[in-house]
This record gives C-alpha cells, structure tokens and sequence, in this order.
C-alpha cells in the first residue's frame, strides 16, 4: 500500500511537470500551406498545436475554426472566445500568424472593391486577431511572428489592395516594438517578410519560374522553431526579409524605416 | 433678327464655355470638420463641389450620401455608382478624401477590435474608395488627395490600429506615384500628414492644449486650392508633412521611405 501510494504520488508529479512542460503553439491560418507545414513541424517535436483556420487541421491537437463574416469585430470575438475556451488560463509559447493571401490588380482594375476587401480579412484581420491573442495568452518571454511581404517596402502599383493590406502589418509590427506595446514582458514579435514562399499553389501558377528563389517552407518553420526557443531572435518590432538564393534562405532584420 | 442672331449664338457659346470652365471637384467626407471647409472654400470660388458623406452638406453642389454598412464592396459599389449617375461623362478637377477619424489604445486595449474595425471604415475604406473613383472621373492632369498621419511615420504603440490604419493610406498614395497606377495621364496623388488639426473637436477634447502648432483647416484648403490648379505641386506620390509652429504652416514632402 505504501509503496503503490508513493508510486502514485509520483506518477501524478510527473504527469503535471510534464504538463507544464509541454510547449504550446497557437497557428493561425493553420490549414494553409505554410501553416500545414508549421503545425507538422511542431507536432513532429510533440508540441501541443492549435490551429486557427476557416478549416479544420486533423494534424493539430485542436482546432479553433474560423467563421467567415462580414464583421470584424463578430470574427474577432468569435476566435478570441474559441481560444479562451480552449486555454483557460494556460500561455502559449508562440502564436504564427501564417494567414495571408495575395491579389495584383492597380487602383484602376474592377476587381479593386473586392481585392482590397478580401486582402483587410486575409492579411489585416488575422493579424490584428493574433496580436490581441498575444497580448493575453502569450508566455512572458514568448513569440509573435506576423507574415509581411518584401515587396512592400516599396511602391506596389500594380498589386495595389496587397501592399495597403501588407503595410498596415509592417506598422503593426513595428508598433509592437516599442514599450506600452501590451505585449507581455521581454517577449517578442517579428513579422517574416519573404518574396515568394515555395508553395504547391505558388508553382501551380508560376509552372515555369526559377524556384531556386523561393524560400522553402521548412526553412520558415525552422527560423520560427529556433526564434521560440530564444535563439537569434532579432529585436522586437523587428520586419525580417527572407530571401532564398540557390536554396540557401537568410533571415535579415531590416533597419527601421 | 440678324443681331438677335448673333446675340443667340454668342450666349450659346458663352454658356457652352462657361459651363465648360467650372472647376468640379469632389470632397469626400464633405461633412467633417475639414470638409465642411474645404466644401465652402471652393463654393466660394465658384466651383462646382460634391459632397460625399454619410450626412448631407447643403452648402455642396451635389451630395452623394454614403449608407453605412458591414460589407466594403457594397459601401463602394454604392458610392461609386451614385458618383457615376451625378458625373456621367463629366470629369472633375480635384477629389480631396478628407474622411478620417483616430482611435487611440495599444493591442492590449478591450477596445482594439472595434476601432481597428473603425479605423479601417473611416480611413481605409474612403481613400480605396476615392482613389478607384480618381481612375474614372479625375481629368487628365488632376489631383487625388488622401489624408495620412505624420504620427503613422514611426511606431504608433499607443494608437495602434490608427496607425495601422494611416500606414496603409501612406502605402496606396506611394504606388499611386508611378507608372501603371491606373490614374490618369499628368494626374498626381498626394498625401497631407497633418500632426494636430485645429478642428472644434481636437478643442474640445484638449481645452488646455498649445494650438499655435494646430494646423488651421484654411491653411490646408489653400494648400487645396493651389495644387489644383497646378502650382507647386509635389512629384506624384508624395507624403506631404503638414507642420504648423506659431500659426504657419509648412509643407514639406518627405523623401521616399
């Protein structure tokens, strides 16, 4: 009896240590190609995964699926209660905001009402509704990563509704750099900005482009592992271009502008 | 009847010219505070003004009355429509987007999701709206004008969706600087950056406030006035700084960032 009760003692220590020890990621867009990519990535390492997606990911321990609204604010709630639901009063070690979605077409195209609308949901909403999230259920110390877009930095006449939705995430980014940002203590949050990510629909669409330049989405997956895990993260606020050459991806932070 | 002959056709050909002549411009947001000015600046020019807005201003010309609603497209389907039944084949002079509004709170803020959801209606939503209507009734060598935030330049930690929000504006008025904007030959798009300005409301909300680096409302509308019919006009593309000390105002656009 005594021996079968320390054996339970410890059975139930262990069991909680390991609880607490188990690390926890939120993907949002998690049914997407990088996000699928992320949340077999994480899973592969036992991570504890919850996928935020219009789409279930069956890969993830949970999910938080998405409901498709006109209303920002109904959205936001909605995904903000599904993952209050589901955490409780846990933290979560990173959130990836890895939604996101590309439209070309300049100012004069027809489909500008309906480009720029989709790219605010795609690009904006989420990272809006991931940057709330971490400022409640992120870990001291924890990781945010948006997903911008190089081409941004520049003038992008041609791919107009994109750039407007990208830029606001740059100045997101850059705005959760700086103290008073809400954002718990000593953590950190970056956004990714690559030029083409190696995705099945990007080669799909571009059967001919030279794919040595586009940045492989395991590469992305590992930079977000090693940044959790407080390895060569760059300053908060930090915008950080990715840019594969020959299949080679280096992660630059760029200077403030 | 011969002189009355002549008298005819010279009425006829003095009103076709006339009627011809009068600048038309289209003040978007012509019930605020600025474009209550603005309206009254060029109807007291003469020029024929639309106001667009979700109130009427009977000072205007022609209004177009903005419905409010959740879904972007049909807002600017909406207006655009109403536009295009008031202009036909008519083009205007000017289209001054002078709609806006500020929100202050970090990403931690109770209140993120609504005045994010806010700020994208109010500064986002109109300057998409007025720049597609620019591809289509702005004449050749006319002017677009947004309005940005000098604050929306660095970090906005403490108005974060505000700044998302002007970052964005910031964004669509550079790629409205080059080839392939869709805008009409010779046409230029530019952004003001006020910092503070002098409206009854930024008085009554800080009653204690130094407003001798408040910008005048005439002071931008002169500023209106002037690139219009074309004198000192900015390279197109321009974010215009707006800085006021001691009640002069100085217009100064950055250089690209």
């Amino acid at each position: 009896m005594f021996t079968f009760g320390i054996f339970l003692t410890l059975m139930v220590l262990n069991y909680s240590l390991a609880s607490r020890e188990v690390k926890k990621v939120i993907v949002y867009g998690g049914k997407g190609a990088l996000g699928t990519e992320s949340v077999r990535y994480f899973r592969a390492k036992h991570w504890w995964v919850v996928s935020v997606d219009v789409r279930v990911n069956k890969e993830a321990n949970a999910n938080v699926k998405v409901k498709m609204t006109e209303s920002f604010t109904d959205q936001a709630k909605q995904v903000t209660v599904g993952v209050s639901k589901l955490l409780g009063v846990e933290k979560v070690d990173a959130i990836f905001c890895v939604a996101g979605g590309q439209a070309e077409g300049n100012a004069k195209a027809k489909s500008l009402y309906k480009y720029a609308d989709l790219m605010w949901k795609q690009n904006v909403w989420t990272s809006t509704i991931c940057t709330h999230l971490a400022t409640r259920y992120l870990r001291v110390g924890g990781l945010l990563t948006l997903t911008g877009a190089k081409v941004a930095l520049g003038p992008t006449a041609e791919s107009v509704s994109f750039g407007m939705a990208k830029a606001s995430v740059h100045q997101l980014t850059r705005s959760l750099g700086g103290p008073n940002s809400g954002l718990p203590p000593r953590s950190v949050a970056l956004a990714i900005l690559p030029v083409t990510l190696d995705t099945p629909t990007n080669r799909k669409i571009m059967p001919n482009a030279d794919v040595s330049s586009w940045t492989p989405l395991n590469h992305v997956t590992q930079l977000f592992f090693k940044w959790t895990v407080g390895k060569s993260r760059p300053p908060s606020g930090s915008l950080v271009e990715l840019v594969t050459t020959n299949g080679k991806t280096v992660a630059t932070p760029i200077k403030s502008v």
